[in-house]
C-alpha cells in the first residue's frame, strides 16, 4: 500500500542527522553518522529484527523467516554522505529495506528466507579517498593494513577515526561474510545520472556497473611568442590536446549504444601566458563502459589518434595508464525478475548500466546481486540540489518488495 | 670591415651588467641597468659624441654631421631585459648604433646629418606591466599620471623606482621630441620568431608591426558525473572549447598569406575533477595581423563559430573584447632602401611583419621609421637560450650602415 507520508517521514528523520553546512553532511565515522546508525538500529529493533553493528561499522538488521537455516535475502545501501550532499544518495536504499519489511508485515507476508537490511559503512570516498569500505571489508576485498594507511584531510588516521566511534581494526576479519549466508542482495539507489529523468521512466534495472580505465596524457610542443610565430611553424600543445579531446568524443559517441563514455575532466596548459603559444598540456582521461570490447575500441582509438597527432602536429605525447578496473555484471536471473515485476506493475523501465561505483559491486562477489535506480532530477547528485519525489522512490521500493517475494519463492539460476 | 671580435667584445661588456639568476637580468630602472647606461654613455663620449640622459632615462648620444642644422638620423633599441632574458634582445640594436658610428669613422665617412644612438628606457613590460615606456614618453604617448599608477611586483611605485635612479616625473614633458628633430629612425632587433632561421635567410625587413586584438571567452555547460552521464546528454564546456580552438586555428591558417595568427595561450577548466564532465572553461584569445581586413575575418569567424557552438552544443558562451590595437606600418621609402641595400650586398632577405611590439612603433609617430630583424635561433627569445651568431648580427648592421649613408644622401618620400 502506497504510504508516501510514512516514506517522507523516514527521510526527514534520517536527514535530521546532519552536521552544519549546506545540504546533507553525514560524513563517514563522524558522531552524526553514528547517531543515524543507532537510529536505524532502534527502528529495526522496534520491528522485531535482530540488530548488530560489525567491526567496520556496517549495520546488519535481520528479520527471521519461516526457515532460519535458509540463506538471507539482503537489501541495503549506505547512510554516509559526501560533504554538502543530497537527501537521497545512499539513504534511499536503506529506507527501502525498512519499507519492504514494513510492507511485508502490513500484508501479513512471512518469507521463507531471512531478510536482512544492511547499511554499509563509509561508502563515499569523500573523507578517506577510498569508497565502499564497508562492503569491501564484508567481502574480504581490503585488509586492515590497507586501511591503516588512510588519513582524512585533518590528518586523522582511519584507525583513530573509527576508534572514536568505538570500532576497531583489531578483529576485522570477524566482519567477513560468506556466500553460504546469502541467497541474493539487491541495492536501491538514485541514478545520479539524467537518463531516467530525461526519458520519463519509472525505474532503471542495472545490468552492470561500469568501471573506469584512466590515463594521464602529457603533450609537449614548443612554447613560442604568439605574435612572432607563424601558424605553420607552431607546435601548439593545446591545439593538439583539443584535437585529441574531439577525437575522444567521437570515439565514445560511436560506442553510445554500449553506454561507453569518455571524459577529459582535468586539463592544465603551460606556460599559460596570453601571448605565449602553449608548449605543454597535461590531461586526465577517464573511459568507462560495461562492454569491455566497446571500452577497448575507445582506448585503441585514443592510442591511434595520439600516434597520428604525434606525426601530423610534430608533438611529443606521453600516455600513462593510471588505473584499470573491470566492470561488474549484475546477476541475470535477478535482472530478469526485476524486469518482469516492472512489466507486471506496468512501470516504465529500462535496463541500463551504472557509471558510478556502488556497494553492489563488492556484494556481487558473495551472492547473486541486483540493483535498481530511482530517477534523479536532471541527474544532479552529490549536491544539495539532488531531488527525487516520494512517489518515484515508492514505485521502485514496490518493485523491490515484489522481487524479494519472487526470490523467496523461486530458485536463482 | 667585418670585425666580429670587436662586436663580440661589445656584447660581453654590456652583458657583464646583469643581476644574479639564470640568463640576463638587466631589469628596467635597477642599478644594474643604470650602470649599463652609464657604460654606454662613457663609450659614446669616447667616440666624440655628445651624450645625455633624458627625464625618463632614455640615453641619447649624438654625433654631429657636416650640417648641424639638419635633422638627425637615429638608430636605437633598448638595454633593459626581461627576467631570465637572453643576450641579444634590445642590446643588439644599441650595439648596432655604436658599430655604425665606429665603421663610418673607420671608413672616414662624415655624414651630412647628425647621427643619434638612442637607448630607450623600460622597453620590457616585465617590471611594471607596461612596455616601451621610453619611446612612449619621447613621443608624448603616455603621461606622468598614467606612469604614477604603475607598481612592480614588490609594490615599488614607478615614481619611486626612477627616483632611486635619480630620475623624476616632475618635468616629464622635457623628454618629448618633435618631428623636426629627425630625418629617420631605424631599429635593429632579433626576430624573436623562427621565420628567418627556418628559411635560412640573412635579414628581415619589417613592413609593419602587428598589434593584437584580444578576447576573454567563457563557456558554460553543465558539470556532471563522468560515469553516469551518457555522451549525448552532456554539455561539456571543454569539448566546446576544444572545437573553438580548432576552428580558430583553421581560420588563422586560411589567413597565413597575410601573416595573421591566432592563439589561445590561457585555458582554465572547472571544476577540474578526473570524474567530472567540465562545466566551465575560461580562455584568452590573442589574434594579430598587419592586414586589418585579414584580422577582421578571423575575428568574425570566431564570433560565427561561437554562435554555431552555442546552438549545436547547447552551451552558454560569453565573449568580451579586452583590448584592440591597430598595426603600425613602417615607412615604405625606408623599406625600399633597406631592400635595395640587401640586394646590392647579396644578402638573402624577406619582407615580413613583426608580431611583437617595439619602440619603432612609437617612433613612427615622429619620423619615417624602419626596422630590421636578425635571425633568432629556433625563434627562441625572452629566454637564456636566445641565440644568434656575431656574423649574422654583423651582416644586418652592415645593411643598417649602408642604409644610413643612403638616407643621408637621398630624400625620404
Amino acid at each position: 500500500m502506497m504510504n508516501l507520508e510514512r516514506l517522507e517521514k523516514l527521510f526527514n528523520t534520517f536527514n535530521s542527522y546532519t552536521d552544519s553546512g549546506e545540504g546533507i553532511n553525514r560524513i563517514a565515522y563522524t558522531s552524526m553518522e553514528t547517531s543515524a546508525k543507532h537510529s536505524l538500529m532502534r527502528l529495526c529493533m522496534s520491528k522485531n529484527m535482530t540488530v548488530r553493528m560489525d567491526e567496520i561499522g556496517n549495520v546488519i538488521a535481520r528479520k527471521e523467516g519461516k526457515n532460519p537455516l535458509l540463506p538471507a535475502i539482503a537489501i541495503g545501501s549506505h547512510l554516509d554522505s559526501v560533504y554538502n550532499g543530497g537527501k537521497y544518495d545512499g539513504l534511499a536504499g536503506v529506507i527501502a529495506g525498512i519499507e519492504v519489511v514494513t510492507m511485508l508485515e502490513e500484508e501479513n507476508i512471512l518469507l521463507e528466507h531471512p531478510l536482512e537490511i544492511i547499511s554499509f559503512a563509509c561508502e563515499e570516498s569523500s573523507r578517506f579517498g577510498v569508497s565502499t569500505i564497508g562492503s569491501k571489508v564484508m567481502t574480504g576485498s581490503i585488509n586492515a593494513n590497507e586501511l591503516r594507511r588512510l588519513k582524512d584531510a585533518n590528518q586523522i588516521s582511519f584507525e583513530r577515526a573509527i576508534e572514536i566511534q568505538n570500532l576497531s581494526l583489531e578483529n576485522l576479519e570477524l566482519a567477513h561474510r560468506w556466500p553460504e549466508e546469502f541467497k541474493a542482495f539487491i541495492e536501491l539507489h538514485i541514478e545520479q545520472g539524467p537518463v531516467l529523468d530525461y526519458e520519463g521512466l519509472d525505474i532503471g534495472v542495472v545490468q552492470a556497473i561500469a568501471a573506469p580505465i584512466r590515463f594521464e596524457v602529457n603533450l609537449y610542443g614548443q612554447a613560442a611568442h604568439s605574435g612572432t610565430t607563424p601558424m605553420h611553424y607552431r607546435k601548439d600543445a593545446l591545439v593538439g590536446a583539443s584535437e585529441l579531446i574531439l577525437n575522444l568524443e567521437s570515439l565514445a559517441l560511436k560506442e553510445s549504444v554500449y553506454g561507453t563514455v569518455a571524459t577529459v575532466g582535468v586539463q592544465n596548459v603551460k606556460p599559460g601566458g596570453m601571448n605565449i603559444v602553449p608548449g605543454e598540456v597535461f590531461m586526465l582521461v577517464d573511459i568507462r563502459g560495461i562492454d569491455m570490447d566497446s571500452r577497448k575500441r575507445v582506448v585503441d582509438g585514443l592510442y591511434d589518434s595520439i600516434e597520428l597527432l604525434k606525426k601530423r602536429r610534430n608533438l611529443e605525447i606521453q600516455v600513462e595508464k593510471i588505473s584499470e578496473e573491470k566492470s561488474v555484471l549484475m546477476d541475470s536471473t535477478i535482472i530478469d525478475k526485476l524486469a518482469s515485476v516492472c512489466e507486471k506493475l506496468e512501470y516504465k523501465h529500462i535496463k541500463l548500466s551504472s557509471g558510478a561505483g556502488h556497494d553492489a559491486m563488492y556484494m556481487s562477489k558473495l551472492t547473486p546481486t541486483g540493483m535498481v535506480f530511482v530517477p534523479s532530477h536532471l541527474g544532479i547528485s552529490h549536491n544539495p540540489a539532488e531531488h527525487t519525489t516520494m512517489e518515484q522512490i515508492w514505485k521502485v521500493i514496490n518493485v523491490l518488495k515484489n522481487c524479494v517475494i519472487m526470490i523467496d519463492r523461486e530458485e536463482i539460476k
